[in-house]
């Protein structure tokens, strides 16, 4: 059956532009995945007649009404009974709930208050999920039919309650149908290349394509029951893109390139200026890196690129900091320093400060040395400090990987 | 005049949680702060019907509509169309928006395709607003006295054009009212406790306040039109809690221990365990940061933490790399090294893998030299592998300042 669920973002912080809410984007990726179809994503303020009014009308159309947010013991909560209300319910004490915030609560130190109490009001008969990091159970409300499914907003709280609890709960309730998703990832062309060879070719019927472009790459999204047609489609976009192709799946690019060197049993170091500790950043948030990354020296000031890195001053004067020169340089002493089978640098203007005619910003060189082979690249990005800084990374780490796949 | 908005986020991406939106939290930000009621922040799909309907309801309800993406070249995007729709008019051929276009894809070296022209297709009459960043150009059009103001979907397109051309055009057409807001901000005390002040204290009428809670730090976020008001409040609120006050404002911690190195000229250098090169990261994420940040190491390995930090064999062999010992030589070996005012170190263990029962997930060691003074620190962490290292890396930086203002 076709199951339909809204995703609710709970909290007026939305509205004054506080946070980012990245909530609804796991969600709905993860509900996607599942099969269930993401009809509305919406963030509401803590307005109690509003949120009453849309938890009525989006329990009466679709399947699920997820909600993040709200379950806090401050005046501005008010989750739990917006959506009493809304189902007909009163909100009651409920005991288990209570006593899981008074054990949170005493383990970290916090002498408990009146405020902890009104947490532990929740709708009557709800069905409570556990929350293993933290204070506010999720609760599950059914009307007509229909569920509401209620979670914290502090990502790291929401998120294993979600994976442990909610998703087989839905799954006990829907026979959900089988869905086929797959992300192929371009560089290096422009976005109406894509979509000239998509034209082309011709999505099928039941196949959902979304393309999407990021700091650097170009994503084509399928989305289908029939996975035959979606390989075929996704094969042939593939073939005629190869030379541009960087690979399938939704694995961030430092995933890949650990994954990549674990399989190859290499080693990895490297030497950063304008990124400032990003590339070592990206690669360690990938669990396990360890075993391919070895270390990195973050030489902002020149001083640190002679003294740590032990780059020739000559160099550095003749050429600058931001050179083709000094980027190799760097990139071989790392090499050195860390004893590495693979070693990195960049050296660039990220600006918005630091620009020249000569050496505009934006302008960023990037040395990449594997076994024997040097490979220095001249690249000239445009955006605001935190693009050019994104697109160096991401550009580095897609060559490094183009690299690898041909060893 | 009190001026109501609602941003919308135009692209089927969102849906499948492929991108996390980060527009209108900009938007809603700078709305906010301009004296704009953003009233309704929303996801659509890329629906060409659904996009018609919504922007027809939203133009009748709301002074301004600013939409963010659908306006590349590709098939999904509808946005100047569904606009033209809704306002009654047709999309025509714009000249000045195709040689725009024309004139940023040749300089990228692209060659011209029909997509492109079909990009330049904006609805009748609209008012044109310049992109310095990209091929698109957003527009605005009016209707019944509101207004739609179309814009492209990557952030560093988007944000230059509503800096530098959106909000001259919404000063023009509006007469807006003063809006005061301030961010204070706390941090290693509960959220309840500040709940339970705020309540004490009572919000004045015209005040919104709302609590937020992020990674190692509880905002109390106020905005308002009576400026003394909202002093006076948030002047009470400091001053009870006064033991956990951090500081005022958004600029984020990195910002403010930019300035306050810059302030009191001071150097800083970083030794990096298991935050991989974030503290270094966030830190060059502040533009000027070069003045005062002189590099780091991140040594994720051993061999690293011994052969260039220098750390004693005896120290990692008897106590662990985990450990106050390990921290504090990483940083003293670390101010040794970059010669720096002021040196920090953090190693811990970040899971999900390598966590003992001595030695849990979460537990993480910091340590903070600042001339002569050694301050070491056990820390032990809740949440996943991101939400370790950030915390990490806040409550490093938090505990710095308060060094700082002590000085």
């Amino acid at each position: 059956m076709e199951v339909s669920a809204a995703i609710l973002a709970i909290g007026s912080e939305i509205f004054i532009g506080s946070i980012v809410d990245t909530n609804s984007a796991y969600l709905a990726k993860k509900l996607s995945e599942m099969g269930v179809d993401v009809k509305v994503v919406r963030p509401l303020p803590d307005d109690f007649e509003l949120l009453v009014d849309v938890f009525k009308e989006y329990l009466g159309k679709y399947n699920l009404v997820l909600t993040t947010g709200g379950l806090g013991p401050t005046f501005d909560d008010m989750t739990a009974e917006a959506v009493a209300n809304a189902v007909g319910r009163s909100t009651v004490f409920n005991e288990l709930a209570y006593s899981h915030i008074e054990s949170s609560l005493l383990k970290r130190g916090v002498v408990l208050k009146e405020s902890h109490r009104r947490q532990a009001f929740l709708p009557d008969g709800c069905i409570l999920l556990p929350n293993d990091n933290g204070t506010a159970m999720g609760f599950v409300c059914e009307y007509n039919g229909s569920f509401s499914i209620s979670m914290p907003g502090i990502p790291y709280e929401m998120k294993p309650m979600f994976e442990n609890y909610a998703v087989g709960f839905i799954k006990s309730k829907f026979n959900l149908l089988d869905i086929f998703m797959e992300d192929i990832r371009f560089a290096g062309l422009p976005e109406s290349d894509v979509d000239e060879i998509i034209r082309e070719i011709g999505i099928p019927e039941d196949v959902e394509c979304i393309i999407n472009v990021s700091k650097g790459e170009i994503i084509v999204r399928l989305r289908g029951t029939q996975k035959d047609r979606l390989e075929t489609f996704s094969n042939r976009l593939v073939e005629k893109l190869k030379n541009s192709y960087i690979g399938k799946g939704e694995e961030s690019i430092e995933a890949v390139l650990v994954r990549m060197l674990k399989e190859k049993g290499l080693t990895i170091s490297f030497a950063e200026s304008c990124t400032g500790g990003l590339l070592s950043k990206k690669i360690t948030d990938v669990s396990g890196s360890s075993k391919v990354f070895i270390g990195s020296v973050v030489s902002y000031s020149n001083k640190v690129k002679e003294e740590l890195l032990g780059v020739d001053r000559n160099i550095l004067e003749k050429f600058g900091a931001v050179s083709a020169e000094t980027a190799k340089e760097m990139a071989v002493k790392c090499k050195e320093i860390f004893k590495t089978d693979i070693s990195a640098s960049v050296t660039g203007i990220a600006g918005p400060g630091g620009g020249s005619k000569d050496k505009p910003v934006g302008l960023v060189y990037t040395c990449i040395i594997i076994g024997d082979k040097i490979m220095v690249k001249e690249n000239k990005f445009v955006g605001d400090r935190d693009a050019i800084r994104e697109r160096s990374y991401k550009t580095l780490f897609d060559n490094m990987l183009k690299e690898l796949r041909s060893l």
